[in-house]
C-alpha cells in the first residue's frame, strides 16, 4: 500500500536548467511530489525567460507553472500555441500578499501619524497626542478587489476596521480570512462610497474607465483625517488634484507606491509634503518574490497531486 | 413574551452626573441592557475619579465597572472596602489594542524601510529593493504574553509571521485570533530565542527582573534585518547598548513608545539615528481610550446581560 501511493507521486521538474532554488525544490516535495528530470516529468516550473522555453516537451508533461503574473510576454513568444495539449497557470495572485502588507504598512503610518514622528527631534507627546489614530472602528475602502485587495482584507479585519470593497460585478467578496461583515459595492456605485468611508485603498487595474478615479470632488467628498493609498497604477489618481488637496489639508495623507508621472521627478511637489508617503514601486521587491512564487508554486503542486483544479490557469484562447 | 424578556433587561447607571458619553450609552444599549437613574441601576458604570466614588450604592447594584486598567488609586480612596458585597471589575485589556495596532505599526514601518522612504527626495528604487523586507516566513519574538501580546498576535498571524511568545509560565497562550501554531517559551528559557527570531516586541511589564532584559549580548544575537520594537516600559532595554548596535548596524532598526530615560532629551543621540522611530509614549492617546473602554462595557454588560462571568475581574483581597 505504501509503495504503491509512493509510485504515483508526480515527477516535478524544475526549468531551465541551472541550480534550482532551494525555496523551490521545498516548495516542492513539501506539496507531495518528487523532484525530477524533465525527460520524465509529470509537470515543470519554469523559472526561465519566454524565449528560452523548450520548443518541445515530453509527452508526459501535463501542466506547466509560469514564473509571471502578467504572461504577455509567453503568450507572444508563442509558448501557449507550440504546446497546446499543455495546461499552463501563470502566477496571477503570488505577489499580492506582498503589495497588501506594503498597503497596510502605509496606511498604518499615515493613521499613527509617523511621518511626522520621524521628523521630530524632541519629545512632543501632547502635541502629537490628537494626531495618533486607529483603524479600528474606522471604515477602509479597498477599490478593486481583486488578488491585492482580497489579500488586504484578513489583515485589516484584525485590527477592527469595517472593510467596503468595490468590485465591477458587486458580488460579495468571500475567501479565507474574509470575514462575513465585508460590504462589497459595485464599481458603478463607488459615488455613494466617497463620503463613508474613512480611508481608500486603491488596487484595481489601470484602464481607461478608472484613470483619475480620484479626482478633487472624490477628494473633498473624504474626511480630514483620511489617508488615500495606491498601490495599484499612478493613472488612478489625479495628481494635481491630490497635491491640491494634501497642501490644503482636506485629507489626512497619501501614501503612494505608485505615482503619475512615475517615476516621480526629483523636485515634484509630493517629495515636500509632510503628509505624503511615497515609495518608489517597491512594495513587491526582487528578493521577496521567489519566496511568494514558491508559496504559490507549493499549493498549486499539492493541487496537482490531489488532481485538484489549479490556480491561475491560463486560458491560451483568451490570452491571460 | 415580549413583555417578559423586555422586564428582565438589567438597568445600567452611567456616573458620575455628567452629560455621559453616546459612545458608552451606545456600548450598553448594543448590549441588551437600558440605561437608567443610578437609584434604580443594577450595575454602575464609573467613569470619575476615585475620590468622587459614592460612599453609599443603592442595594440594587450588584456590579460596577471602573474606568481604568490599574486600579490603585480605587484601592487607596478605600472603594472595595466600602462596597464589600459589590462586584467590581477593571478596564483592564481593554487598552491594549491600540498598543498593539502600535507596535504593529513600529514593526511594520521598520521592516518596510519606511524611515529612509520618508527622507527621500527623489525615486531611489534600486538603492531601495534589497531593503524592503516583509513579515511573512519571519519570527516575531512577543516578550510578555498579557494583554498587549496577546492582543498582537492575531494581527500578526494573517501576515504570515511565526509567533514566539514568551510568558513566565510557559503556557501555551490560546484565545481568539491566536492560531495554534504560537510557541510559547517560558520566561527562564527567553535566552535561547534570541538567535532564532527575527524580530523582538517587548510588552512585558517593568520589573526588578525584567530590568535591561534587552542588552549588549542579546542584540548581537539578533540580525542585522532585526527591528526591536519597545511598547512596554523605557526600563527594560538598555538605552546606552541599543544606541550602539542601532549606530553600528548590528540590528536593522529600533521602534520605541517608551524610553529610559523618559521623556527622552532634547539631543540624545536616538533622535538622529536613521534607523530608530521613536514615538513619545502616545501608543494609547486619550482619544481613542474612550472608544476602548465603551468596547470593554459592552462586552462586559454583554456578559452581564446573559449572567456571564465579567472580564477584568477585580479581587480586593489581592488589591488587582
Amino acid at each position: 500500500m505504501t509503495q504503491e501511493v509512493s509510485v504515483q507521486e508526480p515527477t516535478i521538474a524544475i526549468g531551465p536548467d541551472q541550480p534550482a532554488s532551494r525555496l523551490l525544490e521545498k516548495a516542492v516535495l513539501g506539496a507531495g511530489a518528487r523532484i525530477g528530470a524533465l525527460a520524465e516529468a509529470d509537470a515543470l516550473i519554469w523559472i526561465g525567460t519566454p524565449g528560452d522555453f523548450p520548443r518541445t516537451l515530453p509527452g508526459s508533461v501535463r501542466w506547466v507553472q509560469l514564473p509571471a503574473a502578467g504572461i504577455e510576454d509567453f503568450f507572444a513568444a508563442g509558448v501557449f500555441e507550440a504546446h497546446p495539449s499543455v495546461t499552463f497557470t501563470s502566477a496571477a495572485g503570488a505577489f499580492a500578499h506582498s503589495v497588501a502588507e506594503h498597503a497596510l504598512t502605509l496606511l498604518l503610518a499615515g493613521v499613527r501619524y509617523l511621518p511626522e514622528h520621524l521628523r521630530a527631534s524632541s519629545w512632543r507627546q501632547r502635541e502629537f497626542f490628537p494626531h495618533v489614530g486607529s483603524l479600528r472602528g474606522k471604515t477602509v475602502t479597498i477599490v478593486g478587489a481583486g488578488g491585492i485587495g482580497r489579500a488586504l482584507i484578513p489583515l485589516l479585519a484584525p485590527l477592527g476596521a469595517h472593510v467596503i470593497a468595490v468590485n465591477r460585478s458587486g458580488r460579495p467578496v468571500t475567501g479565507p480570512g474574509i470575514p462575513g461583515d465585508v460590504e462589497t459595492v459595485p464599481t458603478e456605485q463607488l459615488g455613494r462610497v466617497w463620503s463613508h468611508t474613512d480611508h481608500v485603498v486603491i488596487a484595481a487595474p489601470a484602464t481607461a474607465q478608472t484613470r483619475h478615479l480620484v479626482g478633487a470632488d472624490e477628494l473633498a467628498r473624504l474626511k480630514p483625517s483620511s489617508w488615500v493609498i495606491n498601490v495599484a497604477r499612478g493613472s488612478l489618481v489625479d495628481t494635481a488634484a491630490l497635491v491640491d488637496a494634501l497642501a490644503r489639508g482636506v485629507i489626512g495623507g497619501a501614501g503612494l507606491d505608485v505615482t503619475e508621472p512615475e517615476p516621480l521627478p526629483d523636485g515634484h511637489p509630493l517629495w515636500d509634503l509632510p503628509n505624503a508617503i511615497i515609495t518608489p514601486h517597491d512594495s513587491n521587491p526582487p528578493q521577496l518574490r521567489l519566496a511568494a512564487f514558491a508559496d504559490h508554486v507549493g499549493a498549486n503542486v499539492a493541487r496537482f497531486v490531489a488532481d485538484e483544479p489549479l490556480a491561475a490557469l491560463i486560458d491560451p484562447a483568451r490570452g491571460y
